[in-house]
């Protein structure tokens, strides 16, 4: 397998800065992550602060990133990164698209979750509560399932589920109409609680309650603390210091997913940090 | 005296994302430095690692940086902060060009000095080695002082302090063309050291020695120390938190001062935290 200097998780401001920077010091880079990078920046309405760039539109500001990005010869993988552990002086990473990769170095740059957890979604991680339907999903066949999806990008997920599962409920948490094999039942509702004992049992809606062996919430970032375990976390927040390395020797972080503010700008300016303190790391390493 | 929220004491790329995003929040702000932004930025021949400016020449981007700030109604103040002291909940700025400004929080960014002391230059500061001709010329009446300049910026300062001292020798670090009274020797030679025993006696060059009784150095930037009293500082830099944060409430520090890497976009993304920490600092003065 061939292993890469460094993985660029994420492909908003920070990935993508990460990136050129990363590429102009010759390295060997993994960028995985959406090809349209950040929905977030897409869906800004006029950003005034992001100095040189004065009052650019999201959308317009989403394609003069990616035209550097590609002018720079950044090539995105279109996968998400699902859990990523460390094997001493490098890195696997598994993805939703069930690859494996290796690399020396990791660069998280996901955003942050800002929505908190359901009741029950921390407690019953891994017994019944899961963030990839993929990676998953074989484990639930001839078995009923609910997929909370916060995108219409979650709607592959749910009919890939469907190949498995006996029944599956769809819980859309946006307004774009929802396009699923006629196999699965989609429900307006707003998912509540997730209810179990050893495991889950029930999803609990502000409607109605539904008899479930499992619950996928798949939203646009995985929380970090999921992604690397062991990684050391303040709330949603990879704790960070000034030249964005991590508590994890190899594991940098940069943009919303190091902590306030959320703003394009900064998490530019860390997402440049990060890639040259990796870069630091790896003549470390490979002077040892 | 009118009174600022927020004093920014620089105009490179980190001062000005400061200013911008200061002015979004609405706040009342003094930016003292040059105005044509820096020196540093213009010269640069290629930069191609500011996302969303790809392979932008030094003399553009700063067209755009300045553009963008004179767009949101940032004004610059074409002067120099020289010392400032706090006084409890606000500032007192002393500057170049004489002047005193107040304001209740700080943002420094005025780049890093690169250059070491010269042997002699922190021992004798204040006995006979001054950073500030204009501040200091009163005092060198009829004597003879030697001025080390490093841009053509300080030629001014030359002239000025050749009203005063009865001889000026200067001492250009730079390949422009020098044009200064008449009065002032120029000297094509590489200042090494300063000598003296209660204060300074002699300027010694890599050709001659200079008997004087004052030696103005006049750099781009202050070292950080210099120019805030009590201020914490790790080398050339200011030690700075996460936020940007000081180790006096109230001072913020961004960009090349705050540390390496010396990068336009990390500056900037600097710029913008140290901004909203300061918004953020003055609201909790306010509730106090």
């Amino acid at each position: 397998m061939a292993r890469y200097d460094i993985a660029i998780i994420g492909t908003g401001p920070a990935g993508l800065e990460a990136a050129i920077t990363a590429k102009i010091r010759k390295k060997e880079i993994l960028v995985l992550g959406s090809k349209t990078s950040s929905l977030k920046v897409e869906k800004a309405h006029e950003i005034q602060n992001y100095l040189g760039l004065p009052a650019i539109s999201g959308a317009d500001m989403q394609k003069v990133f990616l035209d550097h990005a590609t002018s720079m010869g950044v090539e995105i993988t279109d996968d998400r990164a699902v859990s990523i552990y460390s094997f001493g002086d490098f890195f696997g990473i598994q993805t939703r698209d069930n690859n494996m990769y290796e690399a020396r170095a990791i660069i998280l740059a996901t955003g942050v979750v800002m929505a908190k957890p359901y009741p029950g979604e921390d407690e019953f991680l891994g017994r019944g509560v899961s963030y990839c339907a993929t990676c998953d999903a074989p484990l639930y066949k001839d078995k009923v399932t609910a997929i909370i999806g916060s995108s219409p990008k979650e709607e592959a997920e749910a009919d890939f589920m469907a190949e498995y599962a006996s029944k599956v409920y769809y819980f859309p948490l946006y307004k774009e109409e929802v396009k699923v094999k006629d196999s699965i039942e989609v429900l307006y509702e707003k998912p509540q609680a997730i209810l179990g004992d050893t495991k889950v049992h029930t999803l609990k809606t502000d409607q109605n309650e539904y008899t479930v062996d499992g619950v996928f919430i798949l939203r646009e970032a995985v929380s970090p603390g999921q992604l690397v375990p062991g990684l050391e976390t303040e709330g949603p927040h990879v704790k960070v210091n000034l030249d964005m390395s991590t508590s994890m020797k190899g594991v940098f972080a940069c943009g919303d997913i190091a902590g306030a503010p959320y703003q394009y700008i900064k998490s530019a300016g860390q997402g440049n940090t990060a890639a040259l303190s990796a870069v630091n790391y790896l003549a470390e390493l490979d002077r040892k």
